[in-house]
């Protein structure tokens, strides 16, 4: 159902180094292996498909084509903490000796015990509060190099796996996809862009300047008579809830033509612009109902409620209303991981 | 004095559509024609070759070759006063109109006197909030087009020209270059990223989401039952003074490996953080020396003040020491515009 594509790229850099690739899709290559057959793949096929078919009606420019994806629950696994707090709450005790009285603060204390119900039944916004203090005071450098190093040992508790390992096969297969498409390809998380855009290419094969985030203020300085530039415990860009699709237009001057997240808390918006702005869009909203194989949560759909990434009812009702696309992990996706047999 | 480049690609997107186009860089062809031989275009030529030759100390993998370059003063006319201004000038009647009680404030007086030297005369600041008040109001989407429906008609005083005619032909050849080598080219602006980015693909091929710039809030509301987004009159991205660097080291999380710019009030922290990072790094800042062809003002090199784009003499010290490219417009360029003979 979607057209049979050439892209083929003859590339040298360098005097006469000469590389070549050759990526040939057809029509007898399904570019969504891990998607069962079913109403979201097929409605993710045809957005393709119209919108980069020559003579289209709804034609959508190479130039223009911009496709933004979630990460936590949308492109990795999410529940029942974000992957980012794991970081925060292995680095928070280094913070907290060097300032012991931050041991005091709510935040802190519960990051400390490492007792992940009690970080995860803190307010969001509290516990955000003591992860921007922990990821303040080093330049953006030191920071990327720790979550990389970070990301290389830590395991998740259950699958006692690397973190590359939980994210969702069927995502990474739609950003292929859309790439081999024309599209070009962002994140728009709610978490740090100082934490993601480091590991973003290694993981998603998107470039550390097309990840738009949570993000806090740098600072210049000189020190030793070097120019350097420090974090501060200080939220410049704050994602969450509408900021996500007020700081990606703001920063990047572009609505994109697919949307793919999964929260009310930070998706709801993004998903609503998109899909309301003119010609073909596509919203895309994950569902967290597959118990067995991930988790199930919502409360969309009489799912539970979770501390990160909910999917309320409302959200549920406005997306049917308006035609976003509701994946159902359970009944969509063939596979989750790429590890699964 | 730099390498053989062959950049083939072929690409086609939509069914059976094919397009070719072949670019050919060979020894033979000065890519910086506009440019006189001497230091400063031999720096520029060097420093491609050191960081894409295969082999090289310097080289730079082709995803990591980030340049920079300031809008005003680099890549087109700044004197005597911002373009961007011209635009508020001619928009900001209409603004006044509506909200009378606005002509009382000095700026807006000034503005709506059209008297360029009052206008210039005025703080910086001051003129910016007019500005940041001026523009906002509107969805991002109704600004842009705005400002390029003004860009086809407003015409340079001096010049009588349009002002896509008024960006420097060796710039244009720089971004060129500098693109052909596998560089991603980037604005960083002290200007505002909602004005720029609509036209960045036009007047320098550069694509919206690379342009840096001030950026003013947006904010998401559902007007009759449709979701928009709407410009504050509130400035939450502040690229002056060392903002420039640490915004766009914020947003892309990216450092250039050459950064452009001309002004001590809004380039000098990048090109001073740029020149001091790891690696081969080039930095280069445009002196505007040529009062016949263009402007002259400084105040480096006794060049006369002026109410924009400042080099200072501290400035062009620190460029001499940390061997920063330093650029006279007199000398360094055989012509300056596209529609000189």
């Amino acid at each position: 159902m979607f057209p049979i594509q050439f892209i083929v790229r003859l590339a040298a850099s360098g005097l006469l180094a000469l590389s070549l690739s050759v990526t040939a899709v057809t029509a007898q290559t399904d570019p969504l292996p891990s998607w069962n057959d079913g109403a979201a793949k097929q409605a993710i096929l045809d957005f393709v498909t119209r919108t980069t078919a020559e003579g289209s009606a709804d034609f959508v420019p190479p130039e223009d084509r911009i496709a933004a994806f979630d990460q936590d629950g949308t492109l990795w696994v999410e529940h029942p903490i974000y992957t980012e707090f794991r970081f925060v709450i292995d680095r928070a005790p280094d913070l907290v000796k060097a300032h012991p009285e931050l041991a005091d603060k709510p935040a802190f204390a519960a990051i400390l015990s490492k007792d992940e119900k009690r970080i995860a039944a803190l307010d969001a916004r509290e516990l955000f509060e003591a992860l921007v203090v922990t990821l303040s005071g080093m330049t953006p450098d030191a920071l990327g190099e720790e979550i990389n190093a970070w990301l290389k040992t830590a395991r998740d508790p259950r699958w006692r796996r690397p973190y590359i390992d939980l994210t969702y096969l069927p995502m990474q297969e739609v950003l292929t996809f859309l790439r081999a498409n024309g599209y070009k390809t962002f994140i728009a998380t709610g978490g740090s862009v100082g934490v993601v855009a480091p590991y973003s290419r290694e993981f998603y094969g998107i470039p550390p300047e097309q990840v738009s985030g949570s993000a806090q203020d740098l600072k210049f300085e000189i020190v030793d008579g070097k120019p350097v530039l420090i974090r501060e415990a200080k939220l410049s860009l704050d994602n969450i809830e509408a900021g996500k699709i007020e700081n990606f237009r703001m920063v990047y001057g572009r609505t994109p033509y697919a949307q793919f997240g999964n929260s009310s808390s930070d998706d709801q918006q993004a998903l609503q612009y998109v899909k309301n702005s003119p010609g073909l869009r596509l919203s895309v909203a994950i569902l967290h109902d597959d118990a067995a194989r991930e988790y199930a949560y919502g409360p969309a759909q009489g799912l539970p409620d979770s501390p990160v990434g909910t999917f309320s009812q409302e959200m549920y009702d406005l997306g049917q209303k308006e035609g976003w696309i509701i994946v159902s992990m359970k009944n969509d996706w063939k596979r989750i991981f790429a590890f699964e047999d």
